[in-house]
C-alpha cells in the first residue's frame, strides 16, 4: 500500500525565513506576551483575535484593478477566485473589524492583539517571513490623551519586561509638523511628481542615524554613492531647502519642550505645521503631568515612520544601551516597535473618517534583543525528574510512582523508550533533570 | 493624494469560514490553553512551534508528481515556484521538526505544540476553515506506556478544565486489531480493489453511532440511500463477513477485560489482530494500575479514527452530556479531538521507521462546546474603572489619578472620546464598568 509513496522522500526543511521556535524561547515569548497583556488590561484595553487570512482588498496594499497581488504578502485565490492574503501586520484586520462592527462596539473602542504576521520579503540574517506583533490600539477618539495614554503605557510595558528606565526611551513625532516642513519648501503639491519628490525625502530624513547630516543632505540633494558603489537618487531640492529638512531633523534638544520651541520656529507660518506642534504641546502637557518625563518619552524630529498611512502623532521605541556581537563589534537594535495615528484607515471601508491611533510591539525582535544581551531571566522551569526504568516488567510502578509525584504538583515522568540504562542516563542529563 | 484610493471602497468582511474572535472568547481560550500546558508541563512535555507555512511536500498531502496541491489545504507558490501551505493540523510539521533535527534531540523526544491549523474544506454552522489544536505526542518510543500515558494525561487535562468525571470519555482502540477482522474476512491484499473496499468498510464502521447496526450493515453491504435520497454505494461484502464486522463493532462490554475477551475471539488466528490485542492489553495493565478505569478510558471497537497514517492504537475524547439547541432538541457533540500511533510519518522523511505517537484535543470545538453548555466559569476579569471626562481641560488630573489606581494594581482608565456625559455613560455601561 505504502510503496508508491516510500519511492519519493521529501527533504525534511523549512521553506527560507521561517524557523521553528524551540522551548525555551517559547516559554519566554509567552511570559513576555503575558506581562504586556497585564498591563494592556490595567489600562482597560480588550483583547480581540482576528484570523490569518483576510479578503486582499481588506488588508489595503492591493489596487482593486490589479491582476495580482502585491508581492509583499502572501496571497492564495479562494475557490470563488478571490484573492486573499496572510495579514502582514495587526493594523489593518483591526479596521477591517471595526468597520464591520462599528454599529455594536463601545466607542471609543481600545483593543490590544497579538499574532503572528507574515511578510513575503527576501529573508535574510534575523529578517524572518513570520513574526510576532503584540498592538494595542484606540479606535474613534481624536484626543491627544489617547496617544500620549498609548505611548505612556509603551514605556510601562518596557519596564514590566524589566528593561530598565534608561536603557529604552520612546520617541515621538508628529507627521503634520513634518508636512509643516514641506509645506514651507513648497512640498505639500497633490500632483505625482510631489507626491514623490515627498517620499524620497521622507526616505532620506529616515536615514539620519544611518548616515548622519552629511548623508541625508545628499539624498535630499543630487544623491549619494554608498560603500559599495550603489548611487541612490536623490530629491534634488536646492541648498536653502536642504538646509530647513536638516535643521528640521537635528533639531532634537534636551527636554521635549526646547524642541518644540525649535521646531516652532522652523515651520511658524505654515497651519498644518502649527497644528503638529499643537498637538505635540499637549501630549508633553500631558505626558510630564503624569510623571513621565524626557529619560521615557522624548520627541524626536528624526522620527518619521515608513507607513504612508499615518497622519498625525507618531512614535517609535528603541533599546538605548549598545551590546557587542560574537566579534566584540557594537550592535545597535534600533527600533522595536512604533506606532501613531491613522485617521484615514477605516475610513476606506466606511466612507466617514473614523480617528484612530496604536501602537505594534515588536514582540519577536524584542526577544532577540534581550537573548542577545542575556537580558532574560532564567527560566522558571524545573525539569522534571525522570523516573529509569531498571526492569520492564515493573512499569506499572513506575507510573505509580510518577502519579504520586504529579498529584504533589512535581513535573515527572517515567522514561518512555525502551533502551537499557546507558541511554537513559544520556536522556535524563539531556533533560537537565536533578 | 487619497482621492484615486476613496473612488474603490472594500466591504468590510471576512472570508467564508474565518471569524473574529471577542474578548470573552480570547480570555476564556487563553485559560483553556494555560490549563492544558501545565497538565502536559506536569508529565514532563516540553513546547515547540513551527511556523504556520510548510513546503507542500512535508504536510504530505501532495503527490509529489501532481501539478496542483489538494484542495483539503491552503497553498501558495513561493518565488522559486515551489509550493508552501499553511498547516493542516500540528502532527505533520512536527513530523518535519524530529526528521530535520533527528539527531540532537532527546530521545524519546516529547514535546507539545498549540496553535492555528487551517483547513480549506467547506464551511458550516460550527465548521471553521481555521481552529486551534493543542498536541502532545512522544517521538522515538514503541512502548505501549507511550500511548498508555497519553490517554491518562487527556483524562487528567479533562478534569483540569472542569469537566467532570463521567461528563467526558477517552475511547480506545487498536488499528491492528481492526486489520485483524480485515484479515479475518480476507482483506488485507495489497492490490487497489482491496484497499478501496477496506476504505469503505472502515468509513461504514465509523458511523455507527449516526446510522446504527442497521445502516452500517447496508454501507457494508450493497449500499444505503439516505433520507434525502442520496445513495451511497457499499462495499459489497457477503453476509457472513458483514456479520464479522458488525459483530466487532458491536464488542464493546461494561469493562475492558470483557472487551478485549470478546475481540480476541473475534480475530483469533489473526496475527496481526493477536498483535493488537497484546497491546490493548499492555495499555489495560497499565491504566488500570495507575487508577485510571473505564469511567474515564474505555476500550472501543468501534473507533477507527479517519487518518490514514495511524497504525496501532487509537484514541478519541469525547464530551458524554447531553445538551438542548435553542429548540431545545439534543445536540451531541461528539468528538473533540483523537490521537493514536503512526509509526510511518517520520519514516517518509528519514527511511527508516521512528515510532510515534500523539494526541490533538481541538481547543476550537471544545470551547464552544462548553460555551454552549454555560460550563466556562464567568470571567475573572474585573471590567476597568472608567474616569468620566467632565472638564475636558482637568484631563491631566484625571490622567493623575488613572496612573495612581494603576499603581495599586486596579484596572482603570481615562475616557478616552469627546462626547459628553450621556455618551460617557453609555460607554461606562457597555464597558460593564462598576
Amino acid at each position: 500500500m505504502s510503496k508508491k509513496k516510500k519511492s519519493f522522500r521529501p527533504k525534511a526543511r523549512l521553506p527560507r525565513g521561517f524557523g521553528d521556535i524551540h522551548a525555551h524561547e517559547v516559554r519566554t515569548m509567552a511570559n513576555m506576551i503575558k506581562k504586556i497583556s497585564e498591563v494592556y488590561e490595567l489600562y482597560g484595553f480588550e483583547p480581540l483575535e482576528t484570523p490569518a487570512l483576510e479578503f486582499a482588498e481588506c488588508l489595503g496594499k492591493f489596487l482593486p484593478d490589479a491582476d495580482r497581488p502585491n508581492e509583499g504578502v502572501f496571497a492564495l485565490q479562494d475557490d470563488d477566485e478571490q484573492w486573499m492574503a496572510l495579514r502582514y501586520d495587526l493594523t489593518a484586520p483591526t479596521a477591517r473589524f471595526v468597520a464591520e462592527n462599528y454599529d455594536s462596539l463601545a466607542k471609543p473602542f481600545r483593543r490590544y492583539q497579538t499574532g503572528s504576521v507574515w511578510r513575503n520579503e527576501k529573508p535574510g540574517p534575523g529578517r524572518f517571513r513570520q513574526f510576532v506583533q503584540f498592538d494595542a490600539d484606540t479606535i474613534g477618539s481624536n484626543e491627544m490623551a489617547a496617544d500620549a495614554e498609548l505611548a505612556m503605557m509603551w514605556s510601562d510595558v518596557m519596564e514590566a519586561l524589566g528593561i530598565a528606565r534608561g536603557d529604552y526611551i520612546i520617541r515621538m513625532n508628529n507627521r503634520k509638523i513634518l508636512d509643516g516642513v514641506l509645506d514651507k519648501i513648497n512640498m505639500l503639491g497633490d500632483d505625482d511628481a510631489s507626491v514623490n519628490t515627498r517620499l524620497t525625502v521622507m526616505r532620506a530624513m529616515d536615514k539620519l542615524d544611518r548616515l548622519g547630516s552629511q548623508g541625508v543632505r545628499l539624498l535630499l540633494g543630487e544623491g549619494r554613492k554608498d560603500e559599495s558603489g550603489d548611487y541612490t537618487k536623490g530629491a534634488n531640492l536646492d541648498e536653502a531647502s536642504i538646509d530647513k529638512v536638516i535643521a528640521f531633523v537635528e533639531a532634537g534638544k534636551a527636554t521635549n519642550k526646547e524642541t518644540l520651541a525649535a521646531l516652532s520656529q522652523l515651520i511658524a507660518g505654515s497651519e498644518i505645521g502649527e497644528a503638529g506642534i499643537a498637538e505635540l504641546e499637549e501630549i508633553g502637557m500631558l505626558i510630564s503631568s503624569a510623571g513621565y518625563n524626557e529619560d521615557r518619552i522624548c520627541f524626536d524630529p528624526s522620527i518619521v515612520r515608513g507607513l504612508g498611512y499615518y497622519s498625525g502623532p507618531v512614535m517609535e521605541a528603541e533599546l538605548t544601551f549598545e551590546i557587542k556581537d560574537e566579534k566584540g563589534r557594537p550592535v545597535q537594535f534600533g527600533s522595536i516597535g512604533g506606532g501613531g495615528r491613522y485617521d484615514g484607515l477605516v475610513a476606506r471601508f466606511k466612507g466617514i473618517e473614523i480617528p484612530a491611533t496604536g501602537i505594534s510591539i515588536g514582540v519577536s525582535r524584542l526577544y532577540a534583543a534581550l537573548e542577545a544581551l542575556g537580558k532574560h531571566k532564567a527560566s522558571s522551569v524545573i525539569p522534571p525528574i525522570i523516573i529509569l526504568v531498571m526492569d520492564k516488567s515493573e512499569r506499572p510502578a513506575y507510573q505509580q510512582m510518577a502519579v504520586e509525584l504529579r498529584q504533589a504538583g512535581i513535573r515527572s515522568e517515567v522514561y518512555m523508550g525502551s533502551s537499557g540504562m546507558k541511554a537513559q542516563l544520556k536522556y535524563a542529563d539531556k533533560r537537565g533533570a536533578p
